[in-house]
């Protein structure tokens, strides 16, 4: 009798998005005709830019014809993809990539969920509360996070709390060593970035203690100051951390699917590299990103294609700002939304975050996602997304303001 | 200090097609105005058909529109795809399904090397032999497959010898029974097909004793005669089957990527609904297919889409003829090439399949695939596959037929 992995059985189900349409649905059906402003879901609205448009359009037709007509490509993608991804993401920065550090994917949730393959079942995990919940699923899926208790917490997993007390930047464990550290900057939920400073700490840290560090900069374009862009500018980084980007939120391709994710030759555990074993999963396990899809995510690496995402990343960078100034301005304690497309507020009058999503729903017709859907510390915040339309975002905060 | 999977390590290296390159680039510096045809790698080469080029250049341009773009899709595909899939490719064999069975994914090979994340690691894997490779691979970097021996086998693997003797249908097995059986018809790399008796045999089996199929139909689209398009044909298999299929070689998707894979809500084990676990898995580490890809692979279905993927099909089918006719004329035992791309011909006088892939490329200048790269029963075998040009495909016949 064949059986099946029974660390799915342990997953509490995943309740936070269906919770919300669920909440959604049934407001619209007793108010049909209300105007609701969706400012949850981390989705992005503007189209593709032209460039990438045109790109794509010169792929299909390449596609059409048998001369130019691409079949199977590397596992790890093309190197016209990864020569830009070097030459553009990562020199600037002063960080200097072989092109085979670099492995193309469909996406830096795929990533983020299968770099477990390569990983022991034994090592001890330690996420950041809130947090992005793929990071723990997945690994609670592999049998990592040990049981989930009645506190709501995984009972292998080390919690490091993020909170406005620590500029939701976690401190350094103090007692058990975690073997393998996500970290997420700009982050996700909660919108903070971490200073070149704070990031050394962890580089030293890892290499320190052995630890391995999985750092997720899928929301690198938004960053505005003066803070890494890349966790390889901190000296040291190559022997313990993977680092995973995306141009879903860089570029738009939340529905284009591409993404890549660094793997140093550096890194090593025990002799064996994790470049190797990395490319050896990709190449048994997937197949590639789509030809034309490679050429899209080429082409934002051209001038024209450049100022182009710029200019939508500039647009929602000033939905952010809308948010963020509109919000303090009518009294509310907010956070994020400089580096990254995300605001935390704190709630008003210790409402938890459930509470405070109903008020906002049926008083001001707005949707947003409750913070403890992130994690226990996430109770008493609520995450904003700067991803709708300028319009409505001005309109939901004129809403907010007239009710509180 | 962290730890990787350790599985890794036990892999023997994946060298047979590299071990290919290396003899053709071997070949080709000694002589660099050889005309070489390669018959070995299973990719296609005619482009893809205009209905799909049309139907993605206009998703291109919906993503170029804010009004018409689209961001993250259902993870399992969108609806518009999956009711193409199902009344097109399952109802007219009488076979129903509902939408939520099918998951549509970027490639048989992700969700064949995926779906061990769903089951238990205890479980016993029976493989044919020769073998797909991924199915080994992937068993054995979950830690399925024991450890390679010296005797090229995995000790925990069950392994089942397909030859000519049993038409390169394996036998039931007679000893241990296995949990997880890997089943693939129109087979890679023999070229065999089954029957419905065949099959309903094994579905019969699996339902006796507890055992899950996974049943893999990537090159359904080359069956010519009278034999099951779907295990879901067979009465039972919805309560024991698991049924991966693939654009690539239906309408030649290998560069674009696009597959699905269905999950019957029939299928349980211990009353635990293992489309319920795919989901789960699906929406935690995927996120979908690319819209423009989806509307090009949903075009196919349309008339005109399915007269240019069968006129491509039978372009290749033509192909696998002339090879097939060829070399049976030359004297050559030669398998497959009636419901399949492959042709599996048996090596002439005694010769090793790697003695015969010398020659080939020595005095024809040919290329194809050693038998022995796909499991020790493939040894005296050799691959071609259908899908080189008809120019080529009749000229290497040509010339296989000169040399021997």
């Amino acid at each position: 009798m064949f059986t099946i992995n029974e660390n799915y059985g342990k997953l509490p189900g995943s309740y936070l998005f269906s919770n919300i349409a669920k909440k959604v649905n049934a407001y619209t059906a007793a108010y049909p005709d209300a105007d609701i402003i969706r400012l949850g879901i981390g989705d992005v609205t503007r189209p593709l830019a032209p460039s990438v448009i045109k790109a794509m359009h010169e792929a299909v037709d390449e596609m059409g014809n048998a001369a130019t007509f691409h079949g199977y490509g590397p596992e790890q993608g093309y190197d016209f993809l990864k020569e830009k991804i070097v030459a553009y993401d990562f020199a600037p920065r002063g960080v200097k990539l072989d092109l085979d550090e670099v492995f193309v994917s469909d996406g830096a949730k795929s990533d983020c969920g299968n770099i477990g393959d390569i990983l022991g079942l034994d090592n001890v995990v330690a996420v950041c509360d809130p947090v992005y919940p793929v990071y723990v699923d997945t690994n609670a899926m592999a049998g990592r996070a040990g049981n989930y208790g009645s506190d709501e917490r995984w009972d292998r997993l080390i919690y490091m709390p993020c909170t406005a007390e620590n500029q939701f930047t976690p401190d350094l464990p103090q007692g058990k060593v975690p073997d393998v550290i996500y970290l997420c900057y700009p982050n996700n939920p909660t919108g903070a970035m971490i200073t070149y400073e704070g990031l050394k700490k962890w580089v030293d840290y890892a290499n320190e203690h052995g630890s391995l560090i999985l750092y997720d900069s899928a929301y690198v374009a938004f960053i505005s100051e003066d803070k890494p862009h890349s966790i390889y500018e901190i000296d040291g980084a190559k022997k313990c951390a993977i680092e995973f980007r995306s141009f879903s939120k860089t570029a738009g391709f939340t529905g284009t699917r591409c993404a890549y994710t660094v793997v140093p030759k550096e890194l090593q555990c025990g002799g064996v590299s994790l470049n190797a074993l990395w490319l050896r999963r990709q190449t048994t396990k997937f197949n590639g990103v789509p030809y034309i899809v490679q050429k899209g995510a080429a082409a934002i690496y051209s001038e024209q294609g450049q100022k182009e995402i710029r200019e939508t990343i500039d647009y929602y960078r000033n939905n952010a700002k809308t948010i963020r100034e509109g919000l303090t301005a009518a009294g509310f304690t907010v956070y994020g939304g400089v580096n990254a497309p995300y605001i935390w507020m704190k709630t008003p009058d210790n409402m938890t975050s459930w509470e405070f999503f109903d008020t906002l729903l049926h008083k001001a017709q707005v949707v947003g996602t409750p913070g403890s859907g992130f994690g226990p510390s996430g109770e008493g915040y609520f995450r904003l997304t700067a991803f709708g339309t300028y319009e409505n975002t001005v309109r939901a905060i004129e809403r907010i303001k007239q009710v509180f």
